[in-house]
């Protein structure tokens, strides 16, 4: 038995972990005058061998590129984020730009060891490098305020609108207890296999060194691969999770149980704030012929351009999800089919039940910020939760206006 | 040697084919007050198997299930086309729908034999059939006038902006002459896999069953299976050919080049007409591994939201392409990789070369109505091209308004 409770301090919530937010210029003043944040730090006092997954875009980032060529199998204690430029694109120059950076910064701060880097912002762009390192001057690595996580998670966003950030504390029953933090940017380009998304995640829990990756990997097959905004797929995609063991204390399932809970909700910030989006929706397919199918129906589903219109229209147009369903290549039958909005039932293996009571019903569900439209295929016991928004005129402001 | 001559008269012109359009009522009335024409019919003096295409959605409509179950193999003499609704998610009762719709055809017109039946528009409803029996009335079928093709045309239009139809005569060196005829209709939910579009084509040329549909599925591979519009496939995609032989004459090069003139240019429309479009964009990849990879990343370009949202904006975000390309599962490396937008050349075999010039005159090709993005992936032969367009506010304001 343990209990999971929410805590405050985001990614420094963790013992050992020091993570702040500093402005360098790559953002626009704010409309207040002040400077926005743009480059973000995590000091880890001890070094670690951070687990991780990145995107699977052919064209990788220089960072990832970076991180796999000169910093993978060893122990770091320092990542180095800045947001407006994806140094994605760019070749030898880009992961050069990255030594070069990542040299001054070890120059600056005697401490550092093996440095990370993670980029997001405009593809095809050379990073500005002067005003990253001139930013080092404003590094307080060690200050570590109340605010300096909401600095940090503040100065990774891009079209972000809200930050992402959570920490839990849970108590195991002989006692121990172990903290688990994180922080993540997202918006647009969000896909169901790793999108524009960086994810931090720091604990102290004692998780055990084969068990990180898998565990992580579990974690994100129902959260970040679960998610789509537009079913693009971005060249930086990353999630680190860093271990300490600083607590002493860990328990598998606990671990898992609390991890998943981090990645969930940083996922349903990602897809409520995904560019425009108004309304948060779970597709949730069962009775498929097994996972595979299931995920393969639910993504079709959160993926199509139709069915993100009427849920931005708010028109219960089950026609479209059935569409969607049929054109998606997994094996289904019209007989054995039911689809539903919330509990609003509309067809039932085969028949039609969309009178207007329940169509007015079906609309109503529609209005809710956050519902579910769910699909029993009926031929088997695959199941999957796919999680996606709506598509209205500020996505195509957002990205008809600009470049990333 | 052959000529291939643009002519009047569409669906029409071959010998031997009756085409026109009626109001049934399924449609509101004209701001002008008068009847909207949504039901058009195809009678073939000669009873002829049709070479036909049709969806790929799990979920076909009753009135293709109907073929395949009571016309498939035989001859028949007349084609009834309504609009509004695509009689589709209606199981055994759309299909009992279909089959009393043609009894009452068959009982009015005595000659009609095997009749087909073709639907568009809204998924799950019920067909209004007594309006549709009573659309007969109407039906002059022998009449036949200089506009019938056009009324035809415009009557199987559901949100298309424009009637869709063409008209060729192909001149053979012997001095010989066959016609070929088609209308269309497309809009919405077209995809790269032959999607919510009607295509029938009539013609007199003396076409070998053993030939037809090879001859069309090639010809549909270049055309409506390389569009996109917003990457739904429908319900009740369908192509109809019908060749009744009365020219006496035939090549087969010449009328696989006529008609794939005809279905190109019928595509086209279509993408052009693709809900909300503004520019019609052609995605051209060459140096991919085989064929089957470059239609992989040409259909993902064509797909690609944040491609199509770029489009709008006239912003030659050829970082949107390179991520779009690399997250779409092809062979692709960084360093033979190229992009230009028509020939304006932004990425050069791993090398960056958008400079503000460049940038200006890529960003001029943008304000074109239509214009070419090429990637060359300069690893193999492989080629292809897939249409497709922008994605603006119209489209959101079509989709999230119309039930379809």
């Amino acid at each position: 038995m343990f209990e999971i409770i929410p805590i405050k301090g985001g990614i420094n919530a963790p013992q050992g972990f020091y993570a702040d937010g500093v402005s360098a210029g790559l953002k626009p003043p704010l409309s207040n005058g002040k400077n926005a944040l743009d480059v973000a730090f995590i000091y880890s006092e001890e070094p670690l061998k951070p687990f991780t997954l990145f995107t699977s875009n052919a064209f990788e980032a220089a960072p990832i590129t970076h991180f796999k060529h000169y910093v993978q199998g060893k122990k770091s204690n320092f990542v180095l984020i800045n947001t407006k430029n994806a140094n994605a694109m760019t070749g030898q120059r880009g992961v050069q730009d990255v030594c070069e950076i990542l040299d001054s910064l070890k120059a600056r701060f005697d401490f550092v060891q093996n440095p990370i880097m993670a980029s997001t912002g405009v593809i095809g762009q050379y990073l500005p490098k002067e005003k990253i390192i001139n930013a080092f001057g404003g590094f307080e690595i060690f200050a570590k305020d109340e605010y300096a996580h909401a600095r940090a998670a503040d100065a990774i966003r891009t079209t972000d609108a809200f930050s992402k950030e959570i920490a839990l504390r849970v108590n195991l029953s002989n006692g121990e207890s172990f903290c688990i933090g994180a922080m993540a940017k997202g918006a647009g380009m969000i896909c169901p296999a790793l999108a524009t998304m960086l994810c931090f995640i720091t604990t102290d829990a004692l998780l055990p060194e084969d068990a990180g990756e898998r565990i992580l990997r579990e974690c994100v097959k129902h959260s970040f691969n679960a998610i789509s905004v537009d079913g693009d797929m971005s060249t930086n995609d990353s999630v680190f999770l860093f271990a300490n063991g600083r607590s002493g204390a860990y328990d598998e399932q606990a671990f898992k149980e609390a991890l998943s809970i981090v990645m969930h909700k940083l996922a349903m910030d990602m897809v409520a704030d995904g560019e425009g989006a108004s309304k948060l929706v779970a597709f949730e397919v069962c009775g498929a012929q097994d996972e595979a199918e299931a995920i393969k129906a639910a993504k079709a589903l959160a993926n199509s351009l139709l069915v993100k219109t009427a849920l931005f229209g708010g028109d219960p147009n089950w026609g479209r999800i059935a569409s969607t369903i049929g054109a998606s290549g997994v094996k289904c039958a019209y007989e054995s089919l039911s689809i539903a909005f919330d509990n609003i039932v509309v067809f039932d293996r085969g028949e039609i039940c969309f009178d207007e009571e329940r169509e007015a019903l079906a609309a109503k569900v529609m209005q809710k910020e956050s519902f579910k439209v769910s699909c029993d295929l009926g031929i088997g016991e695959g199941k999957f939760v796919a999680y996606g928004c709506d598509l209205g005129h500020e996505y195509v402001k957002i990205n008809a206006d600009y470049r990333s």
